[in-house]
């Protein structure tokens, strides 16, 4: 009796398990597309496709497109917030520094990616912004966070003698998160980074001295 | 005969007129859906009802959507061309105000469409230079154009003594597209004209001075 309920946990642990990595392995997938095609034109269906699984089954993860895109946010958020953190909290890297290091190593990724993608929460805030208020107010809060971290930095910036007295850290902050996610789109829309490279340029020689 | 063939030509003349005006209106009716829904999300279907056209007709006129689509694009940039020569080439007004003159006026815009809709060619940019070729490359040379734009204005600004002489006027006329650009993005998703008034202040006190 004890080996066949050790069996059955073993079991359910296992489905659990087989459970996360299908949701995850389904949300990775959407991420891909959804970078490359938009939100309206990803359609579930090609995406189930490539990870073979079935229809059904979708609906058994999530509820419907809306919420399966909202997780997808959510993912990417989370990631990219780890990713903020790395850069702009690096204690080993002047404040400004950290700035530079997060913007060149945005610059390198776009260039591997030959200038495709661009910013999922950029694109996603471009595309659904005036069609889905779920969405606008998670993105909207993905930014704000973005923008607290800067403002954050050009703080530590002022007051280790970085950056001048009299900028405002968080108007700055809304200036270099705007200029960046414009980069990235002229970046996209050119296939050349030379907008992204232009733009750390000018920002670290103009504003950010 | 004579009055016979001057009315079939009065008649061919009101027919090419009112095939120009049912053109016009799918333009301008799909101008509007796109630049609130993207390209993806628009259904021909969707205009066409709401002009009272018949499918069959819209095939009068384009050979497909993507026919149509560039040339909702190119009826913008003409417009938005004009625009830009109203603003740029002001002489009454010394180059740095008209730059922000120009800008001054996309911010009342947009406060005026309660930040929605945004800027058609960014929209398409970020939803379709992956995905389409014919688009991206003439998204591409209208972004380029407005860059020029910008490039001569700020050149006129050096040659009065108004902007250093140190500062590529490419370079930044460059940045401040991508900025403006990532501006009104974040305006449509935080549903406020904030970042836009934050740009245009922050870019006069720091950049362009």
């Amino acid at each position: 009796m004890k080996n066949r309920l050790t069996l059955l946990d073993d079991r359910s642990i296992f489905r659990a398990m087989e459970k996360k990595d299908t949701k995850a392995e389904i949300i990775a997938k959407g991420t891909e597309m959804i970078s490359l095609y938009g939100y309206n034109a990803t359609g579930i269906d090609m995406i189930l496709k490539q990870v073979h699984v079935p229809k059904g089954s979708f609906y058994h993860y999530f509820n419907s497109k809306e919420d399966f895109g909202l997780a997808v946010i959510d993912r990417f958020a989370e990631r990219y917030e780890q990713r903020l953190i790395t850069f702009l909290n690096d204690s080993e890297v002047s404040p400004l520094n950290r700035i530079r290091n997060y913007l060149e190593s945005g610059l390198a990724r776009l260039t591997q990616n030959q200038c495709t993608k661009g910013c999922l929460i950029g694109n996603l805030g471009q595309e659904l912004a005036d069609q889905n208020e779920r969405f606008r107010s998670r993105l909207d809060e993905i930014f704000q966070s973005w923008k607290d971290r800067f403002a954050s930095c050009l703080r530590e910036a002022q007051s280790v003698g970085e950056l001048r007295q009299d900028q405002d850290p968080v108007v700055i902050a809304g200036f270099i998160l705007s200029g960046w996610e414009g980069s990235i789109l002229r970046a996209k829309v050119t296939k050349s980074p030379q907008p992204m490279h232009d733009f750390i340029e000018t920002i670290f020689s103009t504003v950010l001295k």
